[in-house]
């Protein structure tokens, strides 16, 4: 294991030049990615199907010389194996059935999760097998109130309506984050049983909450997330990814329990360095739109966030998931760079 | 002017209770104003009727127990202005022909601007002239940065398209910057010369830039911005507003030159003082959705406001504008609550 670079990095070491990944490196910025989601009849059958799941996780695997793979799968399964049905909307993002048109929110058993979810578990196995013994293997899934805001709105978007459910409705919603800790601290259970080496919670939705709201639905069920991955017997580093917190990244860092911490593109890196816990490995932040400007630009801003995370354990990624514009050439280009340490 | 209770809190005073205003408080969710609106043709000529405008300042104070009365007008009126063309799509959004889409970049001179608003600053006079000697009265433009994100890429919505454009077109987007706040300093300076108490700018779009990038973009023309106002002898208070600044928040406060500094929904009230100079005054930050909400949740989210803001110098307000959505009663409590100190 101490030959995964990343590994080393979350475990408190300084690696240099950083371990490198990219948030969404298997993605529509690959011509092979879109040729081979073609084979899939929609968006959830290519999650659900090992084979084809396992290729879109290994291409930019040969491509890039990255240090670690990670899961090709959605946050969204969770809802979807507790019988809340998740479809895609080509162009515009999933969709789920909102509990906010419902006058009592019921959903399936968390228990039944793992089982239903199967074929992603395959996954992680057949990834793990394919890979170098060097190379680190992310499992994932969303974190608990990311994932309840596509159910309780039905769609992703502007997070009002999510917000006011929270403060009008405080037991419904707490209720369903209750569920969502447990089924999903069940699935990464189960991937790292597989094979996963360290986990991501993707709590992409951390942005525009009030304080004492932000402490209810982010950080108390992460704790309690965290918590209960112990409490299955996981050991591996989660890395938790509060994307949008801004001024309150350093009580997500501080307080919930997570390993290591993803830094968003505004949050600049002498700030979570700052509000952090000491020596707690940082994963950022490049602005994934320099990828698509690409030359001068991109170079300086690759420069700027191997400058800015100098000296303490850090994973070079975006501060966001790459987009479907950027050329590959871009992240060829950014992995070259941080291999030779910026020059 | 000593018994206008926010000047007072904007020098630096403890006021108990404080002084409240409402972003956006002259809008859609007042039924007299849905009324007043049809009165126009569209809603620049709105602005640009010193009649109309006059009246839609006035309705709020009418109902409410208000400190405050602010310009009604609009950010875009700067581009307007400069011969860039405003129209507004109904339920969408202002509409502008994108800067994205020419090859040159060029606009009007901004010492035209003040010739040509020249109905938003007799609006102004008429507001002085019919509000009671203790109600200030705000002045407003928006930040260079927000300004120039609609009039880059023609709309609202995802701003993207205009880091990119700042990434790969510097130098274009440097000189739009240096026009807007020109245009916006002497802009404010005749709301101040016609009767303006205070002035605030609205940097509504601070979120989502890279540090150095916030530098550039909000940091610099901001700074530049107060510094011309102090030029052509401005010397009233400045709040600036950078929504969605997060961590972020306290180079803004600290290194712009603005008196105070509006904090946003989900900036705490702890951070902001910690991150602010000493004795800033600090105005929010109520998140707007409890106005929906109403009942206890409203009540409770008043109250941790004024608690989180105690014993230093506080402007109550929300951390964003008031929602078409919010009924007149849920203001009429704010109001009422503030009054009592809660009780």
């Amino acid at each position: 294991m101490t030959d995964r670079k990343m590994l080393r990095v979350l475990a408190g070491e300084r690696v240099d030049p950083p371990p490198v990944w990219i948030m969404r490196q298997a993605g529509r910025y690959l011509p092979e990615y879109r040729q081979l989601r073609t084979k899939a009849k929609d968006f959830m059958d290519f999650c659900y199907t090992p084979e084809l799941a396992t290729e879109a996780v290994l291409q930019p695997l040969r491509r890039f010389d990255l240090d670690a793979a990670i899961l090709f799968s959605d946050i969204l399964v969770i809802p979807d194996a507790l019988g809340h049905r998740v479809w895609f909307v080509e162009g515009e993002g999933p969709r789920l059935d909102p509990l906010l048109d419902r006058e009592s929110w019921t959903y399936g058993d968390p228990d039944q999760v793992v089982a239903r979810l199967a074929p992603v578990y395959e996954t992680v196995s057949r990834v793990r097998a394919a890979i170098s013994d060097s190379t680190t293997l992310i499992g994932f899934a969303g974190g608990p109130w990311t994932v309840a805001t596509y159910m309780i709105q039905g769609e992703g978007g502007d997070k009002d309506r999510c917000r006011r459910a929270a403060y009008a409705r405080p037991a419904d919603v707490d209720a369903l984050l209750a569920v969502l800790v447990e089924a999903t601290a069940q699935h990464l259970a189960a991937q790292v049983a597989a094979g996963a080496d360290c986990l991501q919670i993707f709590e992409s939705w951390s942005e525009g909450l009030p304080e004492s709201l932000f402490e209810r639905v982010i950080i108390r069920p992460t704790q309690a997330l965290v918590a209960r991955l112990k409490a299955l017997g996981v050991t591996v580093p989660v890395i938790g990814f509060p994307r949008g917190a801004g001024a309150l990244f350093g009580r997500y860092a501080q307080e919930t329990g997570v390993a290591a911490v993803g830094v968003d593109t505004q949050t600049p890196a002498a700030f979570a360095r700052r509000e952090a816990p000491a020596g707690m490995a940082l994963q950022g932040n490049l602005d994934p739109q320099l990828l698509i400007c690409g030359g001068e630009a991109l170079d300086a801003g690759v420069r700027e966030v191997l400058a800015a995370f100098k000296g303490s354990p850090h994973i070079f990624n975006l501060g966001h998931g790459i987009t479907p514009q950027a050329p590959p050439e871009s992240l060829a280009r950014v992995v070259e760079l941080i291999r030779r340490g910026g020059d």
